[in-house]
């Protein structure tokens, strides 16, 4: 979900004012913070919060798929590190109006989700008040394997493969969406995940994070990307796989030989695809069926086609 | 700040819907949840959510002071685990009619308290809505000693102490109170800490939640109970620092010996009291001046006076 300009600088202002602290072995501005404590190797932490009327409208949606998003949302970002998630803490906002059966349907959606994870509720605050309904979930996660996977390590040469299909997530998937903690879990431990984030943004806004923080540029081949169902039939699918975000799949970066394995044991359940390449450049460019290149902005791209 | 019937209910189902889970060593009940994470050996994690309209108005408050005060209840959860505070992240709605600046300084008011203690601010969610804003904060610690201070510790004979004193904090000390993060840690270094908890609730309310933990009772001196300036003139100062909450003193019982050894040295500028003795009874009495016993329920005994 797009968000407006003056939450982007207010963020970049507090992520400005958050400077880095020697516990932070991975600070803010990658999908979690990686924390060093004392015995705690590496702690990844990451929090995430629901309004409504912002992204989501009751009774549009269903009590307990709030719920499941709030964890879902968060888990997605654990799974971008490559890490474990353990324990979620909870705090509400609940508004009067929808009751407590509400409330309780909402809290079973986000425990069914944290139980499919093994996920630990450690604790929460609930309040009940006159405004909008709110929900905070923040996610502890185990870093696996000898170091996170960071936005920041892509190479040229890398193939860029994501998980699943994009486009159209707002017209229910952003509700029902898998987050890919066991997928990327086993990518993980079978090849070397250069670099990784889960497409929240969007697929275009997304891959321009990685290439900003691996100081990369890329190629994307316009007929590779998986369209999701949902706008096969929109009249340019590839906007919608491109820009709507909220696809919650995961983006990642491997070497060649790695994912010319992926490509042809394709291990799981959902399908592994080769969007594109990493270049030297640092340019970040669509290439179309009859080989003409386009520049490929964060955002904002939509009226070159 | 007493809470609705509704959401005691909701509170207590919850907590038995989020059941134990291998990986809690102490659950939801505790000032903090205390997690067993592979290598991390026991991490603590509290979260706290702050209200407008409920728990702060604006412009009767300073942005700074909200931002402050929601860190610094969940760095008083924190001391009451005599845990170390590490790390916090913080997610916010912020009401489009207060503006950046209001944003800033509120976030200026949470950084300068988590530098105080050396908190890393590990990360964020920034929103900005048309409704009244929302302050999330969730506080990871370590343990420090060989185990958390628990509320269920406390053994008959003990000695009830406290830092500070009571009474009239939302007065104003609801948002400049120290939290005794460095006392806390002090006592667990020199004393045997049997149980403790932080008052939030009011010291009759969270007095009765460590007897109700340990299967104890008590016995409270009236005379003895420090009562803040703040109510000092009022027409029953001791109901006021027996009831009115948000203190966030620390509240904790220890042998005979170590007591005695804290009233003499006083190791703190915050003073320390003794305020009554853990007894075999199930009962939780108030002592007057007189000798006279009357009982001391967690709430609702303001009219025995």
């Amino acid at each position: 979900m797009s968000r407006p300009n003056a939450e982007f600088s207010l963020i970049d202002w507090f992520r400005s004012q958050a400077s880095a602290h020697d516990r932070l072995s991975v600070g803010i501005g990658d999908d979690t913070a990686s924390l060093r404590i004392s015995d705690c190797n590496r702690q990844l932490v990451t929090v995430d919060m629901l309004l409504e009327g912002v992204h989501f409208r009751i009774p549009d949606v269903a009590a307990a798929d709030i719920g499941r998003k709030a964890l879902a949302v968060n888990l997605s970002d654990i799974a971008a590190m490559a890490g474990r998630p353990t324990a979620a803490v909870v705090s509400v906002a609940l508004s009067r109006n929808h009751g407590t059966a509400f409330a309780k349907e909402m809290f079973t959606g986000l425990k069914t989700l944290a139980d499919e994870f093994d996920v630990a509720i450690a604790g929460g605050d609930t309040n009940i008040w006159d405004g909008p309904s709110v929900i905070s979930v923040t996610v502890l996660g185990e870093v696996t394997g000898s170091e996170p996977v960071l936005r920041s390590g892509a190479r040229s040469g890398d193939w860029i493969m994501t998980t699943g299909s994009f486009g159209g997530s707002l017209l229910g998937k952003h509700f029902s969406f898998q987050p890919r903690v066991t997928e990327a879990l086993a990518l993980h431990e079978t090849v070397a995940l250069h670099a990784m984030i889960d497409v929240s943004d969007g697929l275009a806004a997304d891959l321009h994070h990685i290439l900003d923080e691996s100081s990369v540029g890329a190629i994307i081949d316009e007929q590779s990307v998986p369209i999701s169902d949902a706008v096969k039939n929109d009249k340019s699918p590839i906007e919608r796989a491109l820009g709507d975000g909220e696809d919650f799949e995961l983006l990642f970066t491997v070497s060649d030989d790695d994912g010319q394995r992926l490509l042809s044991n394709q291990p799981f359940d959902v399908k592994l695809t080769k969007i594109g390449v990493i270049t030297e450049s640092n340019q970040c460019q669509l290439r179309n069926a009859s080989g003409r290149m386009s520049d490929l902005p964060p955002r904002g791209w939509e009226h070159i086609f």
